[in-house]
């Protein structure tokens, strides 16, 4: 019985058109042959570190405990921005400090604070003999990581840094019967994710009690009176508000793109207002 | 010696620009590490069950005997269709019961039936703990996988299904020395696929004999005058007919897009007609 | 302890939209099931032989030794054009012979000529048991490479090819205190790759003493009056000069695309300039 390969995930605003990741790979894999490499996504926008960090937050939850997370949206590579491991009780993130943590870095604390440990790398030999000053991706995170899925400790890869850039994430804010949020991602489908998870719904939803409440929910122009649980339960090609994969408040619009249909952006203000129901 | 690793291969509408793919491999090398993931495509256009139901039919039979297809296109999630597992004799397929094994299936019976399985998938215990209503990819999908792979045994899974979801399949016809059928697909190249295979093309040419014939190739606009064996065989610029690597006609333009240099498009007529020769 | 997997990477122009890689994958891992299949792109644009060459040139040294790499931009599929095997110390190139390897060849050439071994791909053994005439990815590249992954020896591939269909590749001229070069490569960040090497630059450097030189780089309209070390180094939204990732100069811009901000194009001439300052 072998011990199951060590998970490395890449998340990155490279694209796939150049060979910048595969490139990363071969790095990786000339350190670890046995690695197990997974794409969470190399189309973050150039340079976009909010989404970068919203990317990861989603989706760092899924994998194994011990997997190190390689995330590489680098305005400032070759600058003195530092570059960063930070542990948590469940995996390792490889990146520069730069906020592209930021969203973890606040859930974390929402749940009380579990231990997280962040060193500055800076002991070249777990990078390559030549660190360039445009591609850090391939010179520092990449051999990092492979050096850390071999077992590296944290502390030999330099010392301990007390804190992490972090960018203003935006939180939804609850005031009287009114909760409001923002978009802060778009996906593929045109679904707009919010930041309004569905502890901060169901902190809404205890406000105060006697009566029937009904929710209106606004963004934009569009005016939706429900809370729906599945994209099926609204008509085809009708806006509708569900709490998505995430956990959070997604605007949707079944069989088509919300964000194409209402104009949706990053950043607009969503608000839920709850509503009694005259009798 | 150890057994190799089971392949689970994955074809989705997710494209790559969210984490959503990733999630589903952390899920299953959650499950189980040693899994081998293969990526067929995640740019099925959104909600494409036909694109969907081509792509792993041409695709799965290049696939060692046991691997794993997911198939997620998935516009009914949350809805009450099924989940399904279907197993053939080479392979198991997860996937939503909505059609999207429509060309697997009418193959399989062309072929004389060969035997096939389904279940529904209605053991919690292979989803994960919390199955949300719009992303069954991650919550039933890839869990359902990932314990198949560790060798969980179908029944196991969910009472058998008798019937399953088929989508109405186009087949060409062959009516005197005419055989019609229909784009099917379009790929990347801009090579439009028909539904025209090879073994049509046979049963027309063996239709009558006697004399000398040609073939006549028309769709849309364009008339062709014989089957090409190689696109190099056509000058660059010129379309051409030509059996393509999935054993069906195909129109392509030697050096270029026949979709965009003819205007094709999926659904198109493709007529081939069997025309003697003047002597 | 087993052997680690033996690495194969895949570089075509084949996209990701359809499966065509994916059945690349399954015809790999049906005859080597512990190969490790990496990605380097699968968008090079449609049988632009030049981008893969350059990119397979770019990517391979960062791999371990003995990586086999298969790249697929095959316009003369189906023709009489060879399908090869090329080792070098380092690596196998499985690929058609049509100049793909052309920066590669010339760069062993010009580091004095590490032996290079060719052979042509010959023996139907390694191949599919029917070979199409318009998919050798699939029918002969991904099975030969999987082959050689699990140790068959080149010698039994085919019999062994002297010569190798080689591309003109533009290099750069030191014409006095003047360097010329042109553009190769545009990546994704609209950085403008050129074949302007470091050691080329170093060379201008030294061409004469005495006095202060500065460097004046022009491209198109553009004039640069220094060599950057970092992006960051040049303000937001401003062009600059840097010797990039691959050790080759790059026309770039701070956070901005160079392509459009400058409107540059693959072969645009680039111009270095030493100029005597004036005291």
């Amino acid at each position: 019985m072998h011990e199951p390969p060590r998970i490395i995930t890449l998340t990155t605003d490279f694209g796939t058109s150049d060979a910048y990741v595969g490139i990363m790979k071969g790095v990786i894999l000339s350190i670890n042959p046995n690695a197990q490499i997974v794409d969470l996504t190399h189309a973050i926008p150039p340079q976009d570190i909010y989404e970068a960090a919203f990317s990861i937050y989603a989706a760092h939850s899924y994998f194994p405990k011990g997997t190190i997370h390689i995330i590489v949206v680098d305005p400032g590579v070759g600058s003195d921005r530092q570059a960063i491991v930070t542990r948590t009780d469940d995996a390792f993130f490889v990146c520069p400090d730069n906020g592209v943590l930021s969203y973890l870095l606040q859930s974390v604390e929402n749940e009380g604070g579990r231990p997280i440990n962040s060193v500055a790398i800076q002991n070249s030999v777990y990078c390559l003999p030549e660190v360039s000053n445009t591609f850090h991706g391939r010179d520092v995170f990449a051999p990092v990581a492979a050096h850390l899925s071999l077992g590296v400790p944290l502390d030999d890869i330099g010392p301990p840094l007390k804190t992490l850039v972090q960018l203003p994430i935006q939180v939804s804010e609850l005031s009287g019967s009114t909760l409001t949020g923002q978009i802060v991602k778009i996906d593929r489908f045109g679904n707009a994710i919010t930041n309004i998870s569905e502890t901060a719904i169901a902190r809404l939803k205890s406000t105060s009690t006697g009566g029937v409440y009904t929710y209106e929910i606004r963004v934009r122009r569009v005016r939706l009176h429900r809370l729906n649980r599945a994209y099926a339960e609204s008509g085809v090609g009708k806006p509708l508000a569900i709490v998505g994969s995430s956990g959070l408040l997604e605007i949707a619009v079944n069989g088509d793109s919300a964000e194409k249909q209402l104009g949706l952006k990053r950043g607009d203000a969503v608000v839920i207002r709850k509503v009694r129901q005259k009798t």
